[in-house]
């Protein structure tokens, strides 16, 4: 069969001429004779790739000079435990619980000091970002955390709390490299890879200088403590290698589209068509708060548990794929990533229209 | 240019009807119109991947039920934390430090421990396996640890060391599926994948049943615990999924090339043709003692360090790739795993002979 319209959370859509390149350098790339899978870390292609992409990513996210690329793994769940281990110094840091992944940082940061919960919206099953002006942050706190845009619940900031001097620990998984975004307002930028920009298995940490210290907690493992994969170039052990060259194509792939400023039209184009629809149907209904939409993940519900599941059983028909909303908000949920074409989208609504006409 | 002969010791060469394989699917898996990077972890067709990957190395390796099978993120060098964070509730651990990568173990776990090193060959720059029987194993022991084929110093153990009751756990990175093992001599069977399996980025770790337990030390990240692990079946977190697949497309390979039995009479014919060469030769000198030497990794000099980066230098133009040696050890090394073939080391051989002729 053809290629589908996969609304998948992640791991997610990639762009089809990555995929092709990737095919087509399966058993040589760039002449070596050699896949990328199969290539020495310490080889100089393999260097050319990683150096390539800290490169290209610094240009696209315009990260400042005093701040360091690293490309681990573990996910951003393993960033859960590495960074208070690494910055926890007061054992103290404040953490907005604005869906699952905050609060699962949050709870992770618990073993290592005394995370506070400073702000929560799960009184309202997570569909807004709390209010970054009311909340009274710890003076003593190391760091402030946020999930800055929640793939399950759709939410994401439409503003930053200001921390002062803190510094501002930001994951943006799920919406890495969809729209510019200020690097110099955090002391680290982080995510995973599955969902925006490559495949699983490959977490992208950026972090500012001042953050990469010797005084981590005692018990830190050492390929997690950032000052041992700054030393290294993150290549203290072996790294996982054909992810990063993947996460090179897509970076490449970004710059042909014009880098984040066009992604970011493109992006609120696309969420435009699907939210436009959304507020003027009689049947689907959006479930996050408006002015705190993510422009990435979109969940939305009939009402009905019964309509949520045929329309769900009946997408494929319509080369529609992994639409099912996650167990925690239920109905549908689309994830439009840098990846999804607009026809995707346009393809979405279509069958949403059709199938509202039926069930009207 | 064509395929090359690719002594890499790590990541290293892979089947090349596997690599054919991954590129065909690349766009479209199994008529799902996806990449196997851009689905769901919580997918069925991932589903079936992984639990096929699983059965698949269960039946290779003859696992016992007793075992569990995980597939994990952060190489080997994250098992050398997780190990006595999991296993250490004495707070102590006896070490044989047999080359590189045990020293590395060994150092990481003082971190968690009174980890003791109980044998070393560092007095001979590790050229071979300390006696076990020689060794007095600490009573109060979590476990004993090894390294069973050191792949800088190509050495690998004759004989496993008798621990009694105390678990003894294994790093068989690189010599992971080269013969058969028995499983149910060890506590812990791990390692890193990009070896002798698939590409960088997945640990295979084979844990006994009653290793997995909840009384870990207090900080263990929840993604180390092997109870979060096994728990999830692997996707506590989204997983190292591409990587996962071509290590089941090896599996299925070393399936079709006979099992186990099959490939360590494949490898021992190789590495036959390496070291009988060695051994009649004037000019190049194995640098693993007899005994204790690997079938994977082979290390050998010819005394002088300009012949050493002649032969290294001019190697390419025989089609030969990363044949140079760690510089602990100098020199020369050929990994010849699983997927090089015999006319790889044919070709090395001839090569070889060619070079000492010239340079008699």
């Amino acid at each position: 069969m053809g290629r589908v319209y996969n609304f998948s959370a992640g791991p997610a859509v990639l762009p089809e001429e990555v995929l092709r390149q990737a095919a087509a350098e399966m058993l040589d790339y760039d002449g070596t004779g050699m896949s990328v899978m199969e290539m020495s870390h310490r080889s100089k292609p393999f260097a050319g790739i990683i150096e390539t992409a800290e490169a290209d990513l610094r240009e696209l996210l315009q990260i400042p000079e005093n701040y360091q690329v690293l490309f681990l793994q573990g996910g951003a769940t393993q960033q859960f435990a590495a960074i208070p281990m690494n910055l926890m110094r007061n054992k103290v840091a404040d953490y907005i619980v604005s869906g699952s992944w905050s609060k699962k940082a949050f709870k992770e940061a618990k073993l290592y000091g005394d995370a506070r919960c400073v702000a929560s919206s799960e009184d309202e099953n997570f569909s807004y970002v709390p209010d970054v002006d009311a909340i009274e942050f710890s003076p003593d706190a190391d760091y402030v955390y946020i999930c800055q845009n929640e793939t399950i619940y759709g939410t994401r900031y439409p503003k930053l709390p200001d921390t002062g001097d803190v510094p501002l620990v930001t994951d943006v998984s799920s919406m890495f490299l969809s729209e510019p975004m200020d690097v110099s307002k955090f002391g680290i930028v982080y995510g995973g890879v599955q969902k925006n920009i490559g495949p699983a298995g490959v977490t992208i940490v950026i972090v500012r200088d001042d953050l990469v210290r010797e005084d981590v907690l005692p018990f830190t493992p050492s390929i997690m403590r950032y000052t041992t994969q700054v030393k290294a170039k993150s290549l203290s052990n072996t790294p996982p290698a054909y992810g990063i060259y993947v996460c090179g194509l897509v970076f490449k792939w970004l710059k042909e589209q014009g880098g984040l400023t066009a992604m970011k039209a493109k992006n609120e184009e696309k969420a435009a068509i699907l939210y436009d629809y959304l507020d003027q149907s009689a049947l689907f209904k959006a479930t996050a708060r408006k002015s705190d939409r993510s422009i990435m993940n979109v969940p939305f519900v009939t009402g009905s548990d019964e309509l949520d599941a045929l329309f769900v059983a009946e997408a494929k028909s319509h080369n529609i794929e992994s639409i099912k909303g996650h167990r925690s908000v239920g109905g549908m949920r689309a994830s439009i990533y840098n990846a999804m074409p607009k026809a995707g989208v346009e393809a979405l609504v279509a069958y949403m229209a059709e199938f509202e006409k039926a069930h009207a």
